[in-house]
């Protein structure tokens, strides 16, 4: 599946961004992108040791860090040496995607022409954007807005009710009724009296066979992408914040919410209104309980519950006490 | 209230779905129905000795069942031994209703006749599905959805942005904005790279002078009925999972969730954000206190508390320590 | 911003409420109000010594309260002595404002006329009610339905499928998809067979620079207002009561719940999931953790974490035992 730009891009030069700072040269910006996703011309940010690792081998040609952090960088990189990272990122992003820090309402909604759309079936009333793709014997529900440049494989079942933005979704995907998928997620600078709008410029990547019940929320990456592995089904009502990484064949039961950045391993199951904090990693295998709150990294393997989670021959030890 | 049919049932014979089984004759199949509810020529199943009680007195002709579990059957009951009950049961399921395993938007939508409902009043863009019954007298508000054959009794007020599919609804019930009934539950056979989506074949039933406030998702059954007793009141953004079956003149405050199967008496309330494993069977007068994870069966007049809910006394001891 | 009045009210007098009690005169009733917000010609209620400092200088006209409480208050206040407060305050309630227990569809509900709003930028399907308002250069998603009598300022953005009833919304309110807005909150009188549905003639007040994400739920206020303060965001799937009333430049993180009444500080930030109990009072500055159950009130400055929530040093000590 090819990427796809949702959001306005201004060219720029990294000299318009920095203005004070001196250059090597007067480079014009490709993209904004995480450590380990830019390559040359791109800007990205490194702003704590816990991505060190990506640090080390970002291709990037340009990095908004710490006097700190910069000696984790490679000699490629140009660092921009700052106080606040995510400060400047925010400052910055807002001028190369001018939109993307709200959720703007597609105006350019319109019922589908059966002339583009042949063997999609379309229920009552639905609004389609821009560019909108959708794949052979794919069914949309009544209601649903599919806005503009979203992407829907073949074979996909999307219920009523359902809006999609800012996402690209693979073959043989179910979405229920009232799925929210690709809006804005939580994130600002918090300001007395306005907090700065955090620009959320990533997508929604959503693979094949994944199956996405009623009333959930998926919220679209901010300069990462949100992305959910193929084959794993989630249940009601579960929210899902930016940045998030779900993998393969993962089993995630009703009302579960996820903070953040985190990233779950293949083959995770997590029980009813178990919660995940921010920037957290999961392994593969990994069973959380029911109602659990989950605040550091998990292994491969590993079985936890509680609040906050611990494997579970700990969790029965202690409720024995 | 009589029964209904949501889903497309194909006539079999019981011997087209065992081929490889012999049987006493070749008995044209009647429904697939739970142990409690099965009658003849219906096929059942049993799978887990909690449900012996049941399995002494079930009147189905056939029994998918384990050859441990078989001794419980009555002996009229012409027994299917297999390795994994649930696994035969949703392939056979998948033969009898072929289109239960996904919500297919319902393409039979259509603004209501006024020349049908002569005392209903509608909002804007309602739409209303083949053979939906609503009573007189009823209100429901704009974009509302009320799929095939759902029956609505008299003097109901559904609210805006609802969608009810595969229901029967009684008199009196009020449903708010943004609720969803009747979609598919979250139930599948986990199998790597592509879970087998098990058929749903249930639907919810709703007793009378039921309140539903908003943005609560009830699941249909999937061989039984998910059910809501009379006179219970239900906050905002409850998540119901199939075949849950909620008692009378319950109360149950916002954002609570429950897994599949639990039964819960009458006269329960349950303070927010609390969970209810799955099935489980909670007495009458129970109170469960707000955040609670029940996992285990409470008797008639228990109040509970804590995660793992324990009796309030226990509770409160635990905290003074 | 002017209050409004979205229930109609009738015009009752007093001795027409209580026609077994003797009043001094047969005064013409102005309103129902609570202790703090009532003025002269005004009925209120006490019920609960927590609210005695509002008890001992109400400006009300009439005071529904037991033989006890009635001490309390100040001598221009003509006490009406009852058993059950609340149970009285419903009865009267449902006779001055009928149409208030319930949320009955706006059927008044049309496209919007250009010539009425200039400047707002409408999607495709949006509904407004009557003697709606709409300030200056805001914008209105898709299938949004905003009812009768709604106020909402300047420069605000509301997303797609969004429905907003009985509120007031100042200017820079960004409010993102499917949020449901104004509705009638979980209040009722229990009773067996047939509950008595509380009244609801409060409103939803959200003040500037708010910021709302996707499938929030805010519910009214029954005799008091809900109030969201100046610059508070709020993640998807929250659950907001009736009467809750949250200060300025808070943080609320994903899926939290807030049961009736409680008021919370300025400044204060809420984790994921947590659950905040009803009638308590959060001071200024207050952090609380992702999935704590708050049972108390807490002081100004205090950091908390837990089920139930307790001081974050005293949760980090529990933990190590």
């Amino acid at each position: 599946m090819v990427s796809n730009n949702f959001f306005l891009k201004k060219k720029v030069y990294i000299t318009d961004l920095f203005p004070r700072k001196k250059f090597e040269k007067k480079t014009r910006l490709n993209n904004i992108k995480p450590l380990g996703e830019a390559t040359k011309l791109d800007l990205t940010f490194y702003d704590s040791k816990k991505y060190k690792s990506h640090a080390n081998q970002t291709k990037a040609s340009f990095c908004i860090t710490t006097e700190n952090l910069s000696k984790d960088l490679p000699k490629s990189v140009e660092k921009i040496i700052v106080k606040k990272v995510l400060v400047e990122l925010a400052r910055v992003s807002k001028i190369v995607y001018p939109f993307s820090d709200l959720d703007y309402p597609d105006f350019s909604l319109k019922k589908p022409k059966k002339s583009k759309f042949k063997t999609v079936k379309f229920g009552n009333n639905v609004l389609i954007g821009k560019n909108v793709k959708i794949g052979k014997n794919s069914q949309i529900g009544a209601n649903t807005i599919i806005e503009h440049d979203v992407q829907i494989g073949n074979n996909c079942i999307i219920g009523s009710n359902v809006i999609i933005k800012n996402s690209l979704i693979d073959k043989r995907v179910v979405i229920q009724d009232n799925c929210k998928i690709g809006q804005k997620g939580f994130g600002f600078l918090p300001n007395k009296g306005k907090n700065f709008k955090f620009p959320h410029f990533g997508k929604v990547v959503i693979n094949s066979d994944v199956e996405i019940a009623t009333g959930c929320t998926i919220d679209r990456g901010s300069v990462d992408d949100t992305v959910i592995g193929k084959n794993t089904y989630i249940d009601n009502q579960v929210h899902i914040a930016h940045n998030v990484k779900i993998g393969e064949d993962c089993m995630i039961a009703g009302q579960v919410g996820f903070a953040g950045s985190s990233i779950i391993g293949n083959n995770v199951s997590i029980g009813g209104q178990a919660g995940i904090s921010g920037h957290l990693k999961i392994g593969n295998n990994v069973r959380i309980g029911g109602g659990s709150g989950v605040v550091k990294d998990i292994e491969d393997n590993q079985v936890v519950m509680g609040y906050p989670a611990v494997p579970l021959k700990e969790f029965l030890k202690n409720l024995k006490k």
